[in-house]
């Protein structure tokens, strides 16, 4: 592992000088290669091994779908490499100010360096998150999952011709082929050889990332979102946010798991909002007051509250003001995305100031928390840590910055 | 330790919402608490404890001096909580662009909530933290070292009262009391209670801290700097910058620790900058090819290039090409700040792309390393790592940011 390790740290030394077309050339190649006939073959045999054996194991429909490739899966993903190719480069850029004493001091945005990524079953994360490294001029340390292991080496080995073909190192891109716990930990705590490690998954492999690392990590994913509906809400508007915040891909971290209303407003609003929600079939938990409004709706547990059902579940309460609203968000929130439906200014002001999440809505759904619906282009996940960046995480913010100091003599 | 966190941040909930004129006030009414006669005299008493305790422990007089509270050190203290009053809020500020859907996006800088520091024996690192914190609207956790104890928790207890004197609550700053392995370890993981935490202290803290972490770290510190003399020197330069470098405080993070000199100048420029070492009787650990040029210099060993010595020492080796530096700078240092001396611009442009450290100076002495230096006042430590923030982290690098998305009714 540390060998390994040392090859990436000596291959984003490389990275960190290339200009722009340099980078671009690699990506465009890495997509051209993954299109082509014999790769293509060779990519969907293996990936056939993994969904072969996933099968056998009894996986969920959904999972295998995740994991399976197709040919036309596999242009989508070489499309998505072409996109990050289009990105502004995110290193070079920066501010410069002087100082008194006549020091230039130039803050410029360079690679982190070695990126490490563990992630779980999809394919496409190994090409999008490799990808993503590449243009920021980082190295990327792919750990993916043993189910998806034999069609991540293949796809693996493809992108790594394909830097060599261009002149780049391939070991800008490196594969982490043993996936036991041993080699997960070494990883996790490889100090000084990795800048930054990046966990993308569920919340089980989160925590185990956050709570094993010794490297620095972004806290990323885990989406327990709420949608709270004030007594000033146009009830139409509400009924279509939260129909869309919870229904429209109830597997995603950006969907919601739980309604707020206003006591104010609930008798009058819950009904709407649940009959749009039937559509889908979506199973209301509510609290004592919500049962009261919705007889259709089972009463929820403690649990429910922090809860994120990935389903067409949605926990349901009743309170009497907005800071109830707000107490109750921020005892149960994951920080990652909340929503006011309203037409009060105050309402709006205070529940945007108050709510301490990576974002906050008013009058929009929380299923816009995404790279590409920010404009970042495509993300490595959503930030819900503090330090470094909250919300989605793009190619821009791959980066960290060096201090150029410009001087003629000055000491202190 | 759960009940104090849960305290420090329902206080920095409030404080999320304080304006800048709030919070000065605050600062303003901690600094003149500090001066009170009455509070001093308690203070001096209380650290004559702390200090008669290290004198009799047989602690080396540099340690004790760092100890030791005096009136006029207090007031030094209060000056400078009376300059971060004075410097612009890092909250509130941002950036608002607009998607093609209409969403408006307001990224704004936000407090992080809470800020635990642990440190070790100067007592001026509890008002300087408390201060910071404040104005970033951040409540403070302090976890001071046993041997400034008594110190440390006179001057919580006056901060604490000064916060209440202007209606804030006292909970804005916390002082654990209890300073076992226990609390430090239930400190180090209180992952969802601590947003940042900040080891400020020698290299065994920072260490400990990142190895035992859950919770966000920044690792700041340790420091082996580097000066490289290129061919291309001016050698009056050199000298000057090097005795500043190593000479001007050589306990301090910024100061150099290793001298790398191009072979073509090294034997003109080597006894020059001898000389100007001379006076501070700086002893020079070498490189064969230094021992030939400098015969008072002692042999270097492998530790010595990876040493903070901290001291009049310095370790100097001969190099034959920028490049040879640039490798020694990669293999040995800190990531902290290396300088480059030169004439020739191809020198400076490649040693500043290449070396990958928070400063890189050219003709300028890594002593400027420095929040005050930078002009961003008073810091809390200088980064090392690529998270967050490389270099001097100053008040505008202890917030995050959150999207405000204001809408009209988008769904996805």
């Amino acid at each position: 592992m540390k060998e390994l390790l040392q090859k990436a740290r000596a291959a984003s030394r490389q990275l960190a000088a290339l200009n722009t077309a340099q980078k671009n050339a690699a990506l465009l190649e890495i997509a051209r290669q993954l299109q082509e006939p014999e790769n293509v073959r060779l990519i969907l045999a293996e990936n056939k091994k993994d969904t072969d054996a996933a099968e056998q194991s009894g996986i969920t429909a959904a999972l295998l779908d995740r994991l399976t490739l197709t040919e036309a899966r596999l242009a989508a993903i070489a499309d998505s490499v072409r996109e990050v190719a289009e990105l502004p480069d995110p290193v070079g850029q920066g501010e410069t100010f002087t100082r008194p004493n006549g020091l230039k001091i130039i803050n410029t945005r360079v690679p982190m360096g070695v990126v490490a990524v563990i992630y779980e079953a999809r394919p496409n994360v190994t090409v999008d998150t490799a990808a993503l490294c590449l243009k920021s001029g980082n190295s990327a340390v792919l750990r993916g999952s043993s189910s998806a292991i034999n069609s991540n080496r293949a796809i693996t080995a493809i992108m790594r011709k394909a830097l060599a073909a261009v002149g780049l190192p391939q070991d800008a891109v490196c594969f982490i082929d043993d996936i036991s716990r041993e080699t997960t930990r070494e990883l996790m705590t490889a100090r000084g050889l990795i800048d930054l490690l990046l966990p993308r998954g569920g919340r089980g492999l989160i925590n185990f990332v956050c709570e094993n690392s010794t490297v620095p990590v972004i806290q990323t994913g885990a989406g327990v979102c709420h949608v709270y509906v004030d007594k000033s809400a146009d009830i139409e508007m509400a009924a279509d946010l939260v129909f869309n915040a919870k229904c429209s891909r109830p597997s995603v971290c950006n969907a919601a798991e739980t309604l707020l209303v206003h006591r104010d407003i609930a008798a009058q609003a819950l009904p709407v909002i649940a009959a749009r929600l039937l559509e889908k079939n979506t199973e209301l938990r509510g609290c004592p007051e919500t049962l009261g409004i919705l007889p259709r709706a089972v009463p929820a547990t403690e649990e429910d509250w922090s809860t994120e059902y990935g389903d067409y579940i949605l926990s349901v309460r009743v309170v009497g003001s907005l800071d109830e609203a707000v107490s109750h968000i921020a005892r149960y929130s994951t920080g990652h995305s909340e929503a006011i439906v309203t037409r009060d200014y105050a309402s709006a002001s205070e529940f945007t100031e108050r709510v301490d999440s990576a974002c906050v809505y008013v009058n929009a759904s929380t299923r816009f928390t995404d790279g590409g619906e920010f404009g970042f282009g495509s993300e490595i996940g959503i930030s819900t840590q503090k330090l470094h960046v909250r919300g989605p995480v793009g190619l821009r913010h791959l980066v960290t910055n060096k201090y150029i100091v410009l001087g003629s003599g000055q000491v202190r």
